[in-house]
């Protein structure tokens, strides 16, 4: 990963220059990440981006070079310019662990930091959470309509940019694809990578069986051919057909057929009898072709043959919701030695922040082992889990529940302190596997794609009065 | 920028062995870069991201690392990963001058190389002109909605990646934003950068105006103040105004203030109300918040007072059409020595591709100058000027046009021959001209956000003629 730290919002650096000049820059501030919709109106969202979150805040540094485009826009003092070079990120970050399924107002991540050091990193951190989660929420959406088959992510082409389509297939294969097209993934993050031909491969030959036979003679164990380059049932299957003889004769398997076009549904039909007919029901037939959750839930529903799916450019932008809009808001300031609550006051309710340095906690079902609900309280809070947890509604507060066979896990843990990262690197694989058992913890009903079942997300009695007295302190200022 | 040479599709890789095993690497392959549909059903596409194919092609080459990568994956001959080792880009590449306003089905780029070469650039170059194009496009429609009005690009947070946020930035620029939030991209590609503060920094002092007074006295001489933390009509603009004043006892001038929420037709109209009440008639009002090329026509519409747009998200994103489907096509093909042009057939007939070694032209009418028409043809047609040119509908042959009083330009450039860069490299200052000079020589209608006239892209009638041999000899194939 290249060093980010430029790659921040201006006024990033005009308010670490006014903090600075005002002398308030070492004053501690508490930024809460978190997200106030679930991608493409779904039930939930996949934290994904927090080890790219680490090789950032780790190689953070201004170059010489940098230094020196700062100096040429007349927008910063030397003595600022000067502090800049050695500047390094000294401050504690907590965060949920990758793979872990979030809701609306969650915290993400807890940053407490340093004024001057807090305010640089919001840009990055949100630019990088906010992509590698909704991609890997669009994954898992798309891999549950899939109910099982496999998916494979090919959309790079269709990326927004080489490092969406980098991170955004290793946020695919965390949120459930089974592996990527894109080879430099393949080797940054241990991967699988796959692929077979293209319809130029069967162009570039005079004919397509002359294609087909060259691409098995190259691939004899491993012969996928592309049968739409010019008329599926009429010629690229029956092609298909007839070089899976030739290497049968030899002792090979032919291992499948992918179809990129036309009607998914009655073509795999087609595909599906032809191959079966000619002894091959263990062909597998891949499809592809503007692909997404909602395309692949209709597909099956039509009992289309379908083995596997290629998602290509409706999984790698999101495309029904091409953006995550998380946010970095100031939780908790220093003002004369304290740290003191904040909040920022908006015509929405929606967007008023939960105020305070707080934890995230997660309320399961000892019986069933299934999350309840979610609870969010300041951090000097504890629970007792030996006596009933009673929670309730941040805005109908009269909606109130009681857990009395529960345990708790907190969800944020660790990551930096004092600028130190506290925890070993985790892979791909361990962090893919997590996303399974948190999938797995859940109700159905608060994960299906469409209409889910609203998770409860909660404030503890102590926070809510907080925000409440905090709303009323700030609704109605004397004009200063 | 990054070496991209494995930020490729597996199956590329698979299909350069497959060459290589069948003894026809070095084969000549043509390829047309195009795309079928403009973004958000708009009239036009701005061709964007072609500096960013040179850095590519420049870097393309394999390292010891990327090669025993490949080696690990079982899927590569030892001979092919030892011909990789020495692997670079020879062929051919024309393209059209970026900033260029392109239309469905012309090639943006024409790449003329071994096919081993041309196979693997395939994916890269995809990636980075789909989604340059995509936020030149997009950027221009949102500045053709501001009618004159300065917009500035600030999405990075919500940028797909570091890299969107990036060349999503230059792209903005190049497309008619005056400047961008982004540092990194402000000092890669020497464009205007742009900022203030945020609600952070006015949350962190105790009261609204100690924020305004210590951000005034850090740049008295470039003070804008973001007015809506708490309350924008009762707190954020009087205290504005109450700095403004204090500023002005000083010797400096208030420069202006920023709305980020909110109904900003009525607050707009507030805020401009007060401050000229209070002698402010040049302070600058700057509006975000959910801005597009639609939001802003309205606005606009309804006589907000907005001087500056700062727009996020939708335009970083595209978030109406989060993808350019640029496509790479396979037009010709060596066959025993001679290049034979090739054809996809599709059962939807706009998925055809145009076959041949082409290139593109544009007619002018010589007494105003605009663009009246586009003609695809083959290389080695050869236009007289001096005489009329017919052109026809390339579905509805009926339709036709005759020119008399026109000139033509050749749109395709020689990028690289023999892999040998052909010109100097562009800065994003001149690209960005050039785009003002392309939306000049096209007539409003074809350019208007919403509806445009279709212009027209005919093809010549030898271009035609080959095609619609090509799709009879293909149509219905003899089962090989």
């Amino acid at each position: 990963m290249n060093n980010l730290t430029m790659l921040t919002d201006l006024y990033q650096l005009t308010m670490m220059n006014g903090y600075y000049k005002s002398g308030i820059s070492e004053d501690t501030l508490v930024f809460d990440v978190f997200f106030r919709k679930n991608p493409s109106s779904g039930g939930y969202t996949i934290a994904c981006g927090i080890e790219q979150v680490i090789d950032y805040i780790e190689s953070i540094g201004f170059s010489e070079e940098d230094i020196s485009y700062l100096r040429s826009l007349n927008l910063f003092g030397d003595d600022f310019l000067k502090y800049l070079e050695g500047f390094k990120f000294t401050g504690e970050i907590y965060a949920v662990k990758e793979g872990t399924i979030m809701f609306p107002n969650e915290p993400i991540l807890r940053v407490k930091a340093k004024a001057i050091e807090a305010q640089l990193v919001e840009t990055t951190i949100l630019n990088i959470i906010n992509f590698q989660s909704l991609i890997a929420t669009k994954a898992s959406r798309v891999c549950m309509s899939a109910a099982g088959d496999p998916v494979m992510e090919f959309g790079l082409r269709r990326a927004q940019g080489p490092d969406a389509g980098l991170y955004g297939s290793r946020a695919a294969v965390i949120g459930g694809c089974i592996g990527t097209s894109n080879v430099l993934a393949g080797k940054m993050f241990d991967i699988p990578v796959l692929g077979t031909h293209a319809h130029s491969w069967v162009q570039k030959f005079p004919t397509e069986i002359e294609a087909f036979r060259a691409y098995a003679k190259s691939y004899p164990e491993k012969t996928m051919l592309l049968v739409d380059t010019y008329n599926t049932l009429k010629s690229g299957i029956p092609n298909a057909i007839t070089v899976f003889d030739e290497l049968r004769e030899e002792g090979y398997e032919g291992k499948g057929i992918r179809i990129d076009s036309g009607d998914l549904e009655y073509m795999s039909k087609e595909a599906r009898k032809m191959l079966d007919d000619a002894g091959y029901p263990n062909v597998k037939i891949t499809a592809s072709n503007d692909l997404d959750e909602y395309a692949i839930a209709n597909l099956k529903s039509q009992g289309a043959k379908i083995d596997v799916w290629g998602v290509g450019t409706k999984l790698i932008t999101s495309s029904d919701w091409p953006s995550l809009g998380g946010v970095y808001k100031l939780a908790a300031a220093e003002e004369n030695g304290e740290i003191v609550p904040k909040i920022k006051l908006s015509e929405d309710p929606q967007k008023i922040n939960n105020p305070g340095y707080k934890k995230l906690v997660r309320i399961y079902n000892k019986s069933t082992g299934k999350a309840e609900a979610d609870l969010l309280l300041l951090d000097e809070e504890i629970i007792n889990e030996d006596k009933p947890l009673k929670i309730f509604h941040p805005t109908y507060t009269w909606k109130t529940k009681v857990f009395h066979n529960y345990y708790i896990k907190e969800l944020l843990e660790p990551l930096f302190v004092d600028g130190n990262l506290q925890r070993e690197r985790r892979s791909v694989t361990e962090i893919k596997s997590h996303v399974e058992e948190e999938k797995d913890s859940f109700w159905p009903q608060y994960l299906r794609i469409s209409s889910p079942e609203r998770y409860k997300v909660d404030l503890s009695e102590k926070l809510w009065k907080l925000k409440t007295t905090l709303i009323e302190k700030k609704k109605a200022p004397a004009l200063d």
